[in-house]
């Protein structure tokens, strides 16, 4: 992506071209719930949910079929909020092939073994909106992507440190082969081809979206194990935690219209032009009216992280870029989330203003090296999307844990009765540990992903 | 500042013009050392420093002179790196008068009651570069600029929480005085307060150079006490850290071209004109040779946290936007730190590439709570240029406090000569506890701030 190609399609010169009517090329993409749920009751269609969350069902794989590491994984479905399940999951094997520089000559790359090079483990959790498209072809593709990158990088993951040249190489006798002022580490090979393999996705739901005359998007929340780490990349407000006997840790950052307040008021800032004179890029404590004008009120821009006062114009009174608080926050009047794939078409209601240049599909992306954490019997990392963060707390979940797993340690399952029962504590069911009120009627979907004995070793070769 | 305005000042649609000639229509700015070093001997004129280290003089202020809290300096000046030394320090009392809204008529504000209504103390260090000038400006200015911005709010922070309107007043009856949902605080206030200063005195500075034909930046650590709390700003890489018996926490991080690569990097991936086709905004391990071309290296874009490989084309081969590691990072291969006050005509070498639109005056504030750290007789700030910290550690700057306080309670001039002690210890002497071969020839400046019995109990009123 340029700079030419940005201004390209976000601001054309004339007026905005209206956006394109879908014209289907190819066939919807078809609904469907994740593989491993087969076998598990209740059908795959659209929602029976009733609207007494307490009666819908928890959907988990069925006894026997065993995910990567033992993980379980639950889901619900929203209360009607719409027809189908906006969330998606996916979990599987990560094989990368190890492709070997081919003749020199022709500077091409030849795969001289395609023999399996590095195993890694993969979960992943979409929270979708607009429809569920983008979430069901982020669930199919993401790990296609993921793997093509990590296979694009994989010779240089060979060394202990990756090389300047990815032939391994010095290409003159002065220069080192590693440059080690820099301290680049394999892992930070990974974590680019995490970020790659978003944009990747993000490209493909787009062009699948178009030609299917489709719309939608989805929130990503990544786990992948590889070589004795386990990375969490995340573009959304979908959570992933450690939790441990005595600590618990946050493996992500959520992000929405709020915690990416400076970002997206600066790109206004830069381009008012994508506001196309309706909203106000400015912050203030509530949408202001006729009775603001000409007085002093509080309000931050995008250099800001402190509040001023600024006397009111008649500009201020448009509706402002980044509105409302908490969950109820909006960007553009429209979504919940700041980074995440797809919306290429989503425009504010009835207006050309796109959203897809606010949004950002790279994910920030954390590690956690296996071989120093020493992962002890009851050491789990909970992945869930923001159903279940916004009915329990960190802690909350981290008590549930505890106190769920000692007394189940014989249980094969344990893992998915683990998370059904997280799943169940949204639901202001009379065992649920939380206050009365806090009930969730968002689609939630959750992994527990336990550590023990697992990813250590460098599973490699 | 507008988003046409960055435009007008930065992207010019023909040739670049040529750096205006100075034309000076105003006297130079006088150098001069801080004025509570007056008496301590030791010639305010150019330096007679020694290229031997341990021959050239500590200074600080006379014995009998306190400063603010009873801080304690000390600065030593370059191994004749520069003829002046480029840091300047400023202390003192911060006296915010309260202005009462006026006659509601003419809407306009009258000084009601010009009496002190909050009293703080201020504490700066100033890194000069590019001469002496804008540091010894912002020394002159900055505080002006503060107690300018906070008694333009100080109104809002009468109440325990400031007011959505200045007046303090709801202007319509439905309308709450307070939005309580955003949960804005007085601290918001000040930190805005601090970062509209400090954008305030960079404009200021730029006016008095172009006017004086000076040129020259400066970085800006400040340290100010309000209303029980310590607010630490930072543009620069200057350092503040809080030692405690048991803690030593950083008060502020540094901005450099290496911190910053990022925002740096996607400025000049929206505004590929600000590198006259001279520069590449992308990150290689080392500067590429032409042997490089159609190899696979390490690289690095705006938008990556990871690395990734690339096939090198001819425009990879110039010379980096950021370049070097460490101590050695230059912006555009001249500036070492990414914010600052000044550098307003400052351009690469030969060229008119000017550095302005990538640096940021604009600072990060951490706020320290007075009442709720319950300093006890040894906890101290540590504020001090790059040149201690070049040279020593936190923790080692730590150890040092540890060591030297408890022995010295006696002497009202401690925390002085504890600085004292700090700027001898990055000098290579016999008595140093540092490994032979750590020295540093920068100018060095440093303040020991304690905070037993001080800033407790909100000075007000």
């Amino acid at each position: 992506m340029s700079a030419d190609w940005f201004r390209r399609r976000f601001l054309p010169r004339g007026p905005l071209p209206a956006p394109r009517p879908p014209r289907p090329r190819a066939s919807p993409v078809p609904y469907r719930r994740p593989r491993f749920l087969r076998g598990s009751g209740s059908s795959s269609g659209p929602a029976d949910a009733s609207r007494r969350p307490d009666a819908r069902p928890v959907r988990s794989p069925v006894r026997g079929r065993s995910l990567p590491w033992n993980a379980g994984y639950a889901e619900i479905i929203n209360a009607e909020k719409s027809e189908f399940n906006e969330d998606q999951a996916a979990c599987g094997k990560l094989c990368i092939r190890r492709c070997e520089f081919g003749v020199e000559e022709d500077q091409e790359w030849l795969t001289l073994c395609s023999e399996e090079f590095l195993t890694g483990h993969y979960w992943a959790l979409f929270d979708g909106h607009g429809g569920p498209a983008a979430a069901i072809l982020a669930a199919n593709t993401l790990h296609s992507c993921l793997r093509r990158q990590l296979e694009a990088v994989v010779e240089g993951m060979v060394a202990t440190q990756p090389p300047m040249h990815l032939s391994g190489r010095c290409i003159c006798p002065s220069d080192p082969q590693f440059v080690e002022e820099k301290g680049i580490r394999t892992e930070d090979l990974v974590i680019g081809a995490l970020e790659s393999a978003f944009q990747e996705c993000d490209e493909v739901i787009g062009r699948e979206l178009e030609a299917s005359g489709q719309v939608g998007g989805c929130t990503a929340l990544v786990a992948m194990s590889l070589k004795g780490k386990l990375y969490v990349a995340n573009a959304g407000d979908s959570r992933a935690i450690l939790v441990r006997r005595d600590e618990v840790r946050p493996l992500s950052s959520e992000f929405t219209p709020e915690t990416e307040r400076q970002r997206i008021q600066q790109l206004a800032f830069i381009y008012p032009e994508l506001l196309a004179g309706e909203f106000t890029r400015l912050e203030f404590p509530r949408r202001l009216k006729g009775d603001d004008l000409g007085q002093k009120v509080l309000f931050r821009d995008h250099h800001m992280s402190g509040w001023s006062y600024k006397c009111v114009e008649k500009s201020d009174l448009k509706y402002p870029l980044i509105h409302g608080q908490g969950r109820q926050a909006r960007l553009l009047g429209t979504l919940a989330v700041s980074r995440g794939l797809g919306d290429h078409q989503l425009r504010v209601l009835d207006t050309n203003i796109q959203l897809k240049p606010f949004l950002l599909s790279v994910p920030q992306v954390t590690v956690l090296n296996m071989d120093q954490l020493e992962p002890q019997e009851e050491d789990v990392v909970v992945m869930a999307t923001d159903g279940l963060w916004d009915v329990l707390s960190n802690e909350q979940v981290a008590r549930l844990v505890r106190h769920f797993l000692p007394g189940n340690r014989e249980d094969p399952h344990r893992f998915s009765e683990l998370a059904k029962m997280l799943i169940r504590s949204t639901q202001g069911t009379d065992d649920s540990p939380i206050q009365e009120g806090q009930v969730s009627y968002d689609d939630v979907s959750v992994f527990v992903i336990p550590l023990h004995h697992q990813g250590q070793g460098h599973s490699s070769h």
